[in-house]
């Protein structure tokens, strides 16, 4: 069944090609569907457009496809083309006439965009949320392996040191400027567009500031054809918002990798986060870090996609959105099993207690008595002429007692004011 | 003059190599490093670190060597690394000890990070306000051909009907989502660095606090290595917020060039807006719109670009985050000479008054047609093969006299509305 | 079953998160990995590491899985990681130690990049081969409709006249340019890396020779290390291959979306192989060429992700590697069903005949008689100026008998000399 | 001077805008505008267009610009919209009439494709050779550092042994692959375009075989249309064969500046080769390498920039396609500095001798324990299995004197047949 059926038949393999997999994606989106039509029609009854009983009949019956949507029970056959067909067949098998005037003053482009708001606005919700429990872990491990110094590098070279405090907050703190495109992109979502039709508009008395209301939006894309030509943008929206943290999770499971590598050994999991070889006996590999550094790079590529698909087609709807929804909605499952396994995976995580001990980063300290020749006196620039001339001689002995006390340094970590900018959010 | 002079040469094509471009860019930076470096010599003077003679004689030379830099008299030589270099070398040369005491307590990383958060300020406001600039114009030309009517396509084929109040105002309601990634990114940039050193802070007892609020920042980015962090991070969120408003951008040129095609003739510009052909006399081409489109398609690319540079490097500085400057600060001025070059030119604009009349786009009113059928107590589904009939039959007449009225159509644009979000902005 | 199963259990969440869709990918792969398996198994025997009844016993086996997977019977369960889990979990319960000698001298990583070479080689023959069928295609169409005029623009704008002859046959063209990209893929394919195992080689005397010749090799990828950092690399390469096509079919894509377009009107196709819109009776949508369009389109962003996904790592494996199969597979899938598709419908394409002769195409002949009066001795600037000042003036008339003749022109389109150049890839 | 100069004048705006830098990209490309008009002028002679008197002055004044160019004493100025029209003012300032003549039967588009084909054809070769000096000089590092074992990798963690000898000849066999692209790009790019005029051909008798051969192009682009799309396609196709030996470059240095951390320390650079930190007096730092790396980076993202330019364009020239040579021409000046750098870089490398006597690295050996266990008749899966045991016990203990004999093999690196693929290129 299509929506737009003529009486002659389409070529089936131009059917299969165009269907594509939507009805699979569908899935995760029918439970929008199903609460716009909701709005769509009590609106259509506040209007007159329809009687009271038919809103009430069709409210009833899209409860009812709601549960079974909830329940997992829902199906799309190969004989629709997608939820809409299918949510509306089953419409007027029980309303009849009813269920035929459900698409009354509306489109299917209409359908597809509050949907993907809708949809959109929940699971920025959910992975702003998870985002915000990484954040806590992160905080935590922060405070409690605050004094274990760490070598900070710098070009991959013993630079300074560190310190897990510092490490595992850095990467909270970052998460909160990722958390700002998040919630650009909600903003961008929140915004009702149902009522763009066909991307003009119709010349029914439909009421938007009703159905903004009904379901729950900040306010409404007022211009139709804004609302039409947010199709790509808002996906596009969403894909910068997500791209962002996973560029921080990425960074993160990167040192997570060389941090375990025998030749760093700063930090090490339990046996079973690890996986092995098929031939080296003795490997417990990072796999599941590897795979988040992987997944959050092709994470970071969903912009550059979906910008390709969408990009120097004139204003209007083409069928080239449709595609739209099969990058994206994979990548946002992607996004939050990356963020749930991180999470998992990091309250285990075991830390090396010694590790600057170890001669071989003696220099990690050259940078800290420079600086106490300085505030003894000396200028800058002729202590470090000194320190180097030591260096080169050989001469050089650390004092690994270091104490750094500004705003956000090792000594002075400054978490609360960090989860204050968070609470902001 | 090399910052980290050791006292052995390194090889001339080496040096070559890696100064790049650095020079030339810096010109666009070196305002910062002035106010950055004023800033840092306040709060070297207010913890003791330097006297108070030498603050002020420090603060004296970087105004004066900020009036050479505002007058354009500022010049980097080969023989200088860099705009750090430069300035120090001027310090020094003025002040001698004094200006030696500068680098105290900072590192040039350090002093690139806050230059480029605080060039990256001053940038996103600008282009805050030209994109207000091309949306208050946008708003006044929809009002002024409110009633003037435009094909409306969906898949290029024509659909139903448009306006050009509807056109204008849909951009710039557009530009009202693309503004929530500038801010998004400015608030990433308005977080103070200064401090982080070569990004692991400092055993000096800096004040961050003090040069946070000098600076005029709204916070700081308080773990060191998360400010460092920020380095190529920063950029990106600049990057992601100028490429949203370049899609738009470039989906306006894209209708600009297909409607001034002589298959659509919707709308022209004056001869001097237009370019000609080496062999073609009589061609009046839009090359400044398909110009504002390439390179808005450009500036897409740069998140992408920054990513690839930036991606899969484990915390820390390395070298290959020097060449983020080079892809971005050519892209920022790409950026404000589009949206300036699109409102000057959009100006200028010129509207067919007459368009629909063609008979060729009378299905264009064909839904109208079929909505008043629905409206008179038929089936939408039964309507909808009933049109589709009389169209195939040939018997289809339509009614050109179009009534809109709900929020956002033709008829309704609500422009005051649309507007008030913006003003939120 | 995993291949490298210690003894202690892996989290299921782990395990759920590392597996992804392999087993379903792996369907794609799982000939080429029994094809490969053979080849090995064989080799074992040569060099005396398992006995013939051995080598027997197990191509026999392998011959029998073999046959399953060709008639669709084989599957990969839950309890199996991937198709190498399943195929040796097969050989061991059919042939016990005998299936456990076969993975002597190999690694899995061994097993995905051969199978992945043999895999690439038939597809990327498969692709060149309905290349050449829609070459040919578009060949004949040039020949066919060779004398039938169409506008041709520059910047959109009407500028010269052109052909479907030449139109047909420049896409035709442009496909061979995209063959050299294939088959520069293709040799990197066709390269044996059987033996690297975990990337290193192995001690045992392995005949790389041997397999190099038995599965059809061309030559073998020699170093090792070079054989595994072909992983990613060799996928990539067929992404580039693809992504030039891709490139091609989605320009003319474009360019029949607009010329069905009522604005141009040049081209139609049957009802069958258009779309309908679900409120507009009238539209006869180019659905199945925007979806090529659109499908190419995120076919050119594979190279991309690919480089997103593999890039900065060092060398040796990493389980980033494994999503290279997830994006490349698809994307395979996608390039062959828009080949087949374009072909499909191409076959059935319509051509407007009169299109030139609508006075809104006058100018496209001004520039022959501008090169009349050249010809007639007029210096070319000077005949320039004069054709621009008649059109200024209103006062050009077209002539509408062009004599093209030179070579590639639209009167001696080269057709033979354009087969010979396709003949020799 | 515009060669389309109409009469009114372009807003200087507009004018600012449109030209970019087109001027001093153009001083790359001036070169092979004088051999394409050279050629032009001669055809032009043959085809009776002008007199033979006319053809020796071109010649004879285009040679001298020639020799201007060569000398670096050519020079656009700002009255010039590029460098075709400074050529041609120059001829019709010495020549009169017969300046004015050149132009006939050719557009700018003409000579834009083909002085690009010309420059990119030049410019791939000398890619090519200094990417087969590279190759020469890794194949020679690998012979002479044969013996010398390094730690080979899997998931970052140690996994068997490697060796120089591989290491290096791994880079150089993969640079093979890389140079099929490049041959690939050089075939695209080896077919005159000449003659397609504005896209679309002429009316003029031109003789095409004949500027074929004079410029030394293997065949043409025959149908004019086909030449005029190769705008943009050719440069990708460039752009795509430095994509893949840039990977291969970054991903060499990404190892390069993991082995010179102190926590690898397998090579090293002398001095010279190596920057220094403003704050840290003990550093050596790879800038070089991480330059090469970052630049290597950016130049892989230059398919993608190109592809989102030229994307989505109908057919027939727009001029969007002018900014496709300020993104390519630089990234070729980058790749050619890059592989330059590092073939001059890699001359310099230290190898540390005696890395795996570390004890860290035991385990490095186990695999070719297991497989001794195998060839005594153990089957593997249970040899497998015991090996585990062992190590999960401590009782493990390496034999460090290896033999891989197998082809490509540590101990059978097969240089000469690497080479003799090389020599087949």
């Amino acid at each position: 069944m299509r929506l737009w059926d003529k009486g002659f038949s389409t070529d089936k393999k131009i059917d299969h090609f165009t269907v594509g997999n939507d009805r699979e994606l569908d899935l995760h989106l029918a439970k929008y569907d199903v609460i716009a039509s909701k709005a769509h029609a009590k609106m259509l009854g506040k209007i007159g457009l329809i009687s009271s009983d038919e809103t009430d009949a069709l409210v009833r019956e899209l409860n009812e496809i709601g549960s079974s949507i909830e329940k997992g029970e829902f199906t799309i056959e190969d004989s629709f083309e997608d939820m809409h067909s299918k949510i509306e067949f089953l419409l007027i098998e029980k309303l009849g006439d009813a269920g035929k005037k459900i698409h009354s003053a509306r489109s299917r482009n209409d359908q597809v965009l509050v949907a993907m708001h809708l949809y959109l606005k929940a699971e920025l919700s959910e992975i702003k949320s998870q985002t915000k429990t990484l954040f806590n872990l992160l905080m935590d491990l922060a405070e409690k392996h605050k004094t274990i110094l760490l070598p900070g590098y710098t070009h991959l070279q013993i630079a300074m040191p560190s310190s897990f405090g510092l490490w595992f907050s850095a990467y909270a703190e970052s998460l909160i400027d990722d958390l700002y495109f998040v919630d650009a992109a909600f903003k961008v979502a929140d915004q009702n567009p149902l009522g763009s039709a066909a991307g003009y508009g119709s010349s029914f008395p439909i009421d938007r500031t009703f159905t903004t209301q009904e379901m729950g939006f900040e306010t409404m894309k007022y211009n139709v054809v804004a609302a039409q030509m947010g199709r790509g943008k808002v996906e596009k929206a969403t894909a910068f918002g997500m791209a962002n943290i996973a560029a921080t999770l990425s960074k993160m499971a990167m040192d997570i990798c060389l941090y375990m590598s025998q030749n760093f050994d700063f930090i090490s999991f339990p046996d079973e986060l690890t996986t092995g070889s098929s031939i080296m006996p003795h490997k417990k590999n990072p796999d599941v870090f590897e795979l988040v550094r992987g997944k959050c790079n092709k994470l970071q590529s969903i912009p550059n996609q979906l910008t390709l698909v969408i990009n120097n087609l004139p204003s209007g709807y083409h069928r080239d959105l449709q595609l739209v929804k099969e990058i994206l909605v994979p990548a946002i499952q992607d996004m939050k099993a990356c963020l749930e396994i991180l999470t998992f995976s990091l309250r285990e995580i075991r830390i090396n207690e010694n590790i600057v001990e170890d001669p071989k980063y003696d220099y990690l300290f050259s940078v800290d008595t420079l600086n106490e020749l300085v505030q003894n006196g000396m200028p800058f620039r002729d202590a470090y002429k000194h320190m180097g001339q030591e260096i080169q001689a050989g001469t050089f002995t650390p004092k690994r007692n270091i104490k750094h006390t500004h705003e956000g340094s090792l000594g002075n970590l400054c978490l609360e004011d960090i989860k204050m900018k968070m609470a902001n959010l």
